[in-house]
């Protein structure tokens, strides 16, 4: 149990139901000193706020987030920082088909099996609501990150079959999709149009990039920054698959192909190619991260579907209302938050590497 | 730091280098009367031990296990369970070209950038021979999952180009392969055989069912059973890319198609198809488990490539020696260990899951 | 850092400041199906409350606690649950000279050590009123018990020199320094009276008896029952000091005194005495659990006091406004509340110990 | 379970039982280049070692170490270190008795409880024996700090009545007893003659002081430095109570009398007492750090004891052969290994405290 707590010395617990009162999360470990306000989170989640375009959920959210403690005169203090949203449109809705169908796809029929019962307002802590708290803690990592240079940047890059052919960054924010290609967001734009009306939904492939990633975050073994980093994203709802560098393709490929030779560039050591993504044996090797999530298609579709009752009966299922055709626009930040909540822990956590380090750190503190 | 301890409930720290003296795995929170022997165990590190094939290295290392501790009357008692495995084939051997040159797709560089120098005998830590204590270890929990009808099954799903068309598992141990495709097997042989040749190297995929698991494992946001699978699996050396059932297929789908129809039979609730892989929501469907694992090609090729000294001077290396021209099919039971630890530590942690079984539990321990 | 979450399966994150908008901690972890209403947590909150008696702060808060997430339809869902509480009383103050001078025995200095700077007002995270989160986390660890019919009673057994000579729990309630003998509280009144007029402070024991617990919580080496009860102990603010059973005066006795001889009673088997306080090897006997904390004296005295600045010279400091001249009656509930939540997590975290009952529990999951 | 891993970024595991074929320990998170050979960890084994004098038990071991991984040309690589002692002195010996009967004061019961058998052999995991794993892996936490300026030194400061009036470290190696007091010491010795004629045995007192501690180490709440210390020392087998400071004094005492005035000494900020015994809010404050712990007797008397066997019969139990008719003396250095593991991670998870040290610990390393 208890797997609300991500993170080793950069913690964050989140908390909170689709339908209940309020979520939040609790950031615990964050340096003190840092200059943090809500305007600094907000944008994030302003970025996967629902209602925003046709492709998203009508329900509507200001999402606004409140610091409650952690931070004084503008700076965090070095306590848990608490961040609170609460909900605002909760319209009482017949759920009790909800409550007593499972939806293929949703987490309905496990939470039963786990829990003996399960708030069915809305998928209650299964809801892609949860994602909030993820997104609200993780802003305050990726402002952590920027003291040191460190940005984390995601995008879609596939919307079922339609994927991007060229990464212009400044595109993202011109379209409904978050894509950096402006004529494959189009036709992803009239891909999915045509699974609406078929009452039907896509999947798709978000990308990040981390760059400015200092050499050696990351420990050898189990808690290498991949398996971290693949454990961060895993953590995300609808995520089925996930690759760092070369990903799957470095199955096909051969080791001449695929080891990135070094050369000495401005006195510095650089990698000519980049198909490790930015890591080796675990640890980070100073080149840009990067990483891919696959995301699944939006389990809610308003076609019919077979299911069976709570108490054991087959049955059909037509979920009613407006739903996401497509969950990867919104997710787009979520990965991104995910990967800052990641690399800020093993930022911290790599401080005790080296003694010779740690001797000068402590010098002065006699 | 402190990156060499895997689990929460049933947990495992190795520890160990190539040229050590010896490697091993301390296994703690295993339940108390297990039956175990070295006997048990020997047999998951005969499938990961070199020198086994015309793929593998010529270093010959028995990887005799030893159970130390934990273990009373053939029984575990509770307590940690030490084991150990003693190296043998440490042949005095010039390794100071290792020693000044970073290989290329190796850790060198970046364990020189983290701890400021590394043992450089063989790759230290981050060799290949690490893997020996997680499979030790794994067999202690793939022996505990036997207790409850649950099993963990990896092959080789692809070798570069080459992947099976079919899927019998009888197959897997009459090839030096592990796969299941006596046909592909011996394509992907020829295939190896010619990269060998030019002193090249190829990746793969490995493919993993866990059957018998029961609804309810795992937990809703950080530590969904997806994401423990993600990580363990990821902290594995050469893997590059997960995936837990459709996996990146899933982008490409859609709701209507990748949503899996839930039916009543034999009175018990099963779904018609298994697009995804065993868990919804992060926590086990009851169907089977299913994932796999990109390995990236062996970074050791022979061939000339352009690399830097330690020293920062542009320099070439060519790597000495015999090197596996492939990781995969020694990669095979590396990954069913990684799955059966995860899966392990999930069982016990989901048993504090439901007050009404709780309170079953305690009834008659008062 | 990231030291504010307690626990390994039973856990609790708390958060928030003395003057900060509110207080908080989210419980991750507690089972699916327990009955639980804000009713259930708001008198253990009453019970430390400040101004209720001529030896608590004036402060006035109503601490009025809400439960924000992980209950539905009055029982746990399994999912964190988080409680709030908002900060009333916040008077705008003239906190300049604590911002500028160090409180002998308060944190002031080192925070200013560890963090480069702090939330002075009123204490911040030092502050006693750091305490209700505990508590409001504690009451539900206190409410899951007792469904096990574990209950945990705490009291006042001594302040300063005057010790209870009886322990009538009735007369707790009935006496505002929570001693369970009145002509002891009588006396320990008329000491804190002398104390106040002087400016002074006082110090005492808490003493906490813990009945029902079954025989096999904690574990053999680093996480005894009692280490895990002695870091919750002496996690509290002005704890110095912590005894298990016999304690100290087990130092001074012999080992023939000292164990407690076995018997059979009712076909069941008891100690004789109870030396050992509940626990023997780190686990629980099955006898009750008694535990003890040495409180110190309130350090916030108005007496006059040699102190420095934090721009470092040489001043003395009086602290104004009216404080408790004693901590222990409001710690007896932050005790109590705090070994609930050490014997809640290995009620949960002991139910993996045994293949057997592993078995027995799953039996029918599959 | 898996309650055998101490410390959060410096960690240890222990495994082993009395009359197994080895103990040991992985110390996992010892930051790289620390020199470290067997002759630095050797001499902490050898004070706890048996059969040095008439008050210790005559079993024979030489308890020599061996370092197995961890060490690359005499420095810690950053890697686990695995540290290993193999027992010698197993004769043979009829356990009879001790398998199916409880002994007062000892674990067999609970341990029987808890898992459903034990490794009855000299109390298996449960012995004191387990200690040596701790001792070893406390002796690289020693020599870590060591490069720090910090040292620990525990000695024996009362044997059951007798207390030490002087404390003169140069007297611990030339007594038996380990206390600073040869006088002390000898009364000491005439107590001890006397019970071990009468079949009996003694409780005692342990003290530690910490130098050299930079101010800010520990962390607010619940990761107090006081907490952990707590948790660490309550950990040691025969461990009834402990203290920091002034300890269950300042129950006794007043704010006036217990608060330590600041004053200003070269420019730095000093206390002018130590009541607090080196921290303050559980951050430590740069004075030294004073901790007692409260020694039961040895359980292992051999006047006649009444008891139960395993199968539910009351009876009598005489323990035969010859015990330690007191544990302080040896327990001295248990107290201090793991007061100095609870410092190295405090050490490390104190880096990440403040945003400006951590920019200037990366400001080179991009």
């Amino acid at each position: 149990m208890s797997g609300s707590v991500f993170g080793k010395n950069f913690t964050v617990s989140t908390w909170g139901e689709s339908h209940g009162e309020a979520l939040g999360a609790v950031v615990d470990g964050c340096p003190a000193g840092l200059p943090l306000r809500e305007e600094d989170i907000q944008p994030y989640l302003d970025r996967r706020k629902p209602g925003q375009s046709r492709f998203t959920t009508r329900r509507s959210e200001s999402d606004t987030v409140r610091i409650l403690s952690g931070v004084f005169e503008g700076k965090t203090t070095g306590t848990p920082i608490s961040l609170i949203l609460f909900n605002e449109d909760q319209r009482s809705k017949d759920y009790s088909e909800i409550a007593s169908v499972y939806r293929p796809g949703h987490a309905d029929y496990t939470f039963d099996r786990k829990y003996g019962f399960r708030d069915y307002r809305g998928g209650g802590r299964s809801s892609g609501r949860e994602t909030a708290g993820r997104v609200a803690a993780g802003a305050v990592a990726a402002r952590l990150l920027k003291e040191f240079g460190i940005t984390v940047t995601a995008y879609t890059k596939a919307i079922g079959p339609v994927a991007i052919r060229r990464t212009d960054l400044s595109e993202c924010m011109k379209n409904d999709l978050c894509m950096p290609d402006a004529e494959a967001a189009k036709e992803a734009a009239a891909y999915l149009q045509q699974l609406m009306e078929e009452g039907n939904s896509s999947g798709g492939i978000v990308e990040c990039v981390i760059r400015g990633v200092p050499a050696g975050l990351g420990d050898p073994v189990f808690d290498k920054l991949s398996s971290q980093l693949a454990k961060a994203v895993c953590s995300i709802g609808a995520v089925k698959g996930f690759e760092i560098g070369d990903g799957f393709h470095s199955a096909l490929s051969t080791g001449v192909e695929n080891n990135d030779a070094f050369r000495m560039k401005d006195g510095g050591i650089v990698k000519v190619t980049n198909h490790s993504g930015g890591i080796l044996g675990g640890i980070s090797d100073g080149s840009d991260i990067i990483l891919r999530a696959a995301i699944k298609p939006t389990p809610s579709v308003s076609a019919p579907q077979a299911t069976v009752t709570a108490d054991g009966r087959d049955t059909e299922i037509r979920i009613r209302g407006r739903h996401d055709p497509v969950i990867v626009p919104r997710a787009v930040v979520v990965v991104e938050c995910m990967a800052a909540l990641a690399l800020a822990d093993a930022l911290i956590s790599n401080m005790g590497a080296r003694l010779d380090r740690m001797i000068d750190f402590y010098r002065d503190l006699h």
